[in-house]
């Protein structure tokens, strides 16, 4: 019997907002993988820290490099690799019989990781996936603020998208939520000013985790936004 | 001291997919207060239900009655009543000094109508949300299909919309989910095939719930669709 593999999503990074049924999952699996960068211990490996057992085995899936030190088409090529490898890896766990749980923050089918691991793994393997709260929604309560209302456009958009895109998509949607903010930060709010809705607009960091942080996106001047950070646009007739 | 008022995702409908915290906000909480349509049951209810106790107090929010029977005008008046209505009833036990539970399916902020009691009695009580799985995003897991990836758009649509809305919306999305299809389908299908989705394109109803089934949208000729149901189009690249 080869083992099962579970894409587990544990959530927008508060311990509690794990589900029962993936406390459960990671409890039978013998195996338990994690993405992190370099250098860098797994956000999601964190969340679930506590329900963690010493005879469970740790897979650290250890991305081999970050987009800055090579040219974009390297880095997908060696991105492609390193999931080739990642699967073969589970792929022995998998074949020794064990299950394996690969942990994802937010939701795994989601901009997740593991949905590249997925692709390699669910056609020779029984998988399952766990769906997880995602931080596009778990934002908007960070800021205490309903989202999105009756039959309006909801609109999640990367902050890696051009301005004159940020822009355009943001001026059609009721409501939007810019993920992979980071780095990108001058460049959404100037978007998101352009599409006339940064009196709107809130600036979230870390949404859930203890050092969550937020402000109106009007006042993010001199913030060195990390990775886990997002632009959430309420809609106006939700806030009524 | 008065109550808190809590609106807490309860998920997509398997109880297996509440989370932590919602357990223990409910196990906390004096007062579950859930809503559902005259002569049915809560589904946020059931998904709880055995998590409820005999002495926790109950309060059902009753829809007045359905778009059927009245104008659209006449609607969304008595609507703004029973929100006033209901908001008064959690009112009268936060005052008593107890806290108060508001059940949601999927994510109170996002198209819940938790939101507006939350718009009633934020201003006034202490309030909490607690987020939870939204079926928007369940509904891939549903299909086993990865969702959305990297940079693309990603668009929620309420089947409401005009079909002529819908398309361009759909056309312009990297992946996108239609809720709220019900009698919508029709209508729904006419425009994912306009968009030139169709093939893409996947039914779900009841996700995650043991009544879940799930067709190509293709395959829906003789479906009567429940209010539960969505149109869940994964994105090409997320399947890679």
């Amino acid at each position: 019997m080869t083992g099962r593999c579970f894409g587990v999503g544990v959530g927008p990074g508060d311990p509690e907002l794990l589900t029962v049924k993936a406390l459960r999952v990671i409890g039978e699996c013998q195996v338990v993988a994690s993405f992190s960068a370099v250098g860098r211990v797994s956000n999601a490996r964190q969340v679930v820290q506590a329900h963690l057992r010493t005879d469970h085995v740790e897979l650290p899936l250890v991305y081999p490099l970050t987009t800055e030190t090579v040219s974009r088409d390297e880095y997908e090529a060696r991105l492609i690799d390193f999931y080739d490898e990642s699967a073969k890896r589970i792929a022995e766990h998998l074949d020794g019989g064990c299950d394996v749980a690969v942990l994802c923050e937010g939701d795994p089918f989601f901009y997740g990781s593991y949905m590249y691991l997925h692709g390699r793994l669910a056609s020779r393997y029984a998988t399952e996936v766990v769906p997880g709260v995602s931080s596009a929604l778990a934002g908007a309560m960070s800021i205490s603020a309903p989202l999105v209302a009756g039959n309006e456009a909801f609109v999640v958009l990367s902050g890696v998208l051009g301005a004159d895109e940020l822009e355009r998509r943001l001026r059609d949607a009721g409501a939007a939520v810019v993920m992979k903010v980071g780095r990108n930060l001058a460049k959404v709010r100037d978007a998101v000013t352009r599409a006339g809705l940064l009196d709107r607009a809130h600036y979230v960091e870390w949404s859930t985790h203890p050092r969550q942080r937020t402000m109106p996106l009007s006042e993010t001047d001199g913030v060195i936004a990390p990775y886990f950070s997002m632009v959430v646009i309420p809609s106006i007739a939700a806030a009524r």
